[in-house]
């Protein structure tokens, strides 16, 4: 059992049965969801749903909540289908090959395979919402859906430009990332039978939600690739600057030879001159300074102890994910 | 005024003043969502939905309302956004450079871009629709929208086949085009005040697109290119094998020579064979035969006769826009 799945378990025991048994009916509903859209895409939307995902959304919806209805398991449904439609069409754009160490789509179907299967699972998520019959809800995940379109934007408009700022790097990372986190806690709270306040509980998703991004960067210089499933260093052959590089060019000047013919190799340099300057540990710290502002907003609600501990577990997970 | 504005204009009167208001309304809608999501997508998504689009769908949500409030609207506005949706998302994987006789935003932005503002405009579509507080019809343009995808994929699949048959070439009309004409259709009748059987004018939405999807086709072949802002046999150049083809090869079956190095010049040639078949007669018959019926379907409604009648004008502004 690695850290992940050791802290996984943690949560779980701290969300006691009723998350195990809400996890395991979100489950059921994502087996639902592939079929009835043709064979290709069935295959195709069900590959990607069950290919190892940790369900970290849905798990936030729930512990947001505290207990509640179907509307629960249909609101953590469409954040999982939201976040796999995403991951979809970045394989497409960035011609990934392995996503968690499998074939993508754009690799099994290719590229209009994928884009349609990533169209599929949007439409599926906001249908999956929609069933709850709570426009709040719905303007939820669509505010978090644009967000993503615009964040992923950005990242391309930034690409293969080594003078971008750390400002503009988080602002990137909260588009990306932690607006789906926080409409997943927002989502709990609405649906909630014992719900804590959507603005507490959505500061705290933004939080760990920046985390997360941040550490995934980190990852991606530090390796090991058996862990991450994709060779070090992808970002920087994507032409995706950074925080770990950000930092280590003021430590490193000499670090400005990010270019569109870069090979692996010369990639897996460019993270060893990195790892030099210590910009990952500094990068770590800023990282754990968004978990610990996350863990102040839970302390601020006026959740019950042991669900304000699940949420602080989730938090812990997102560091130790990268430990 | 070409055939097309006179048809236009003619449903315009009989929809009277409300029509026309509802209509500006929905321009009004449209303008907004682009923004607020940054510079360069407001750019890309605006430039996309103010490019001389007809309104089709829309006037038909209200066609088929009658009258009612701001719901019809949003339902009108997000038809229009999930059609917009899909046209970015296939120019992308066409890789057209033009549209309506002007750049794409693949051409203009990129690939990435125009991902990234189809993803934009599919979520808009489902929050204008959730803004109405309905379930019953954010599902109904999720039905439309996974029909969307798996058409996109169908026609995929069948790719430089030319032994399609008429029947997966009519599934994949219905696929295409045809829900999104049915939904639009459906949502007037859910969200009207003197609404019609959403039943009836579901079947009537469904008939009027498959004979549109099937005159595009022939328009496809027949050209000119003037008239359709693209190259004439664009679809054979990407592989679509359509009507005119299928039914060409029946009366010269040496019409068999569509691979993937076809030459614009070839496919012009080919066009020519097609014409010469009078294939192009048979396809134009056959759509027609699907206007009757969604003319029989508007009879068998219980909708005043004035809105029939501008129904049925929209019927035959289908047809007008190839004749």
């Amino acid at each position: 059992m690695n850290t992940t799945q050791a802290q996984l378990g943690a949560v779980l025991a701290a969300g006691g049965p009723r998350l195990t048994r809400m996890l395991e009916s979100t489950e059921s509903r994502l087996g639902e969801v592939a079929k009835g859209h043709g064979l290709e895409l069935a295959r195709h939307a069900g590959g990607t749903l069950f290919a190892g995902g940790k369900r970290l959304r849905p798990m936030l919806v729930f512990l947001c909540a505290g207990g509640g209805d179907d509307r629960l398991v249909a609101a953590a449904a469409s954040v999982e289908l939201l976040h796999m439609a995403t991951l979809v069409h970045d394989d497409v754009l960035d011609r990934a090959d392995l996503r968690r160490g499998r074939p993508t789509v754009f690799a099994d179907g290719g590229r209009t395979a994928a884009t349609a299967t990533g169209d599929l699972l949007f439409s599926r998520a906001f249908a999956e919402l929609a069933s709850t019959g709570d426009p709040d809800a719905v303007r939820a995940l669509s505010v978090a859906s644009s967000a993503l379109a615009q964040g992923e934007l950005m990242q391309r408009a930034d690409a293969w430009r080594i003078d971008v700022t750390p400002e503009r790097y988080l602002e990137r990372c909260r588009l990306k990332t932690a607006t789906l986190f926080e409409a997943s806690c927002r989502l709990g709270a609405l649906f909630g039978d014992r719900p804590a306040s959507p603005h507490s509980v959505g500061r705290f998703g933004e939080q760990i939600g920046l985390a997360f991004q941040m550490l995934d960067d980190v990852l991606d210089v530090s390796g090991p690739p058996e862990r991450t499933g994709k060779p070090r260093g992808t970002d920087l052959l994507d032409g995706t600057v950074t925080l770990p590089l950000i930092l280590a060019r003021r430590a490193d000047p000499g670090l400005d030879g990010l270019d569109s013919d870069l090979t692996a190799a010369e990639a897996e340099l460019i993270c060893e001159r990195i790892v030099a300057t210590g910009a990952l540990e500094q990068a770590r710290e800023q990282a754990l300074g968004h978990v610990a502002r996350a863990k102040l907003e839970v302390e601020r609600t006026d959740l019950p102890a042991e669900r304000r501990r699940a949420l602080e577990l989730v938090a812990d997970g997102v560091v130790e994910r990268y430990a």
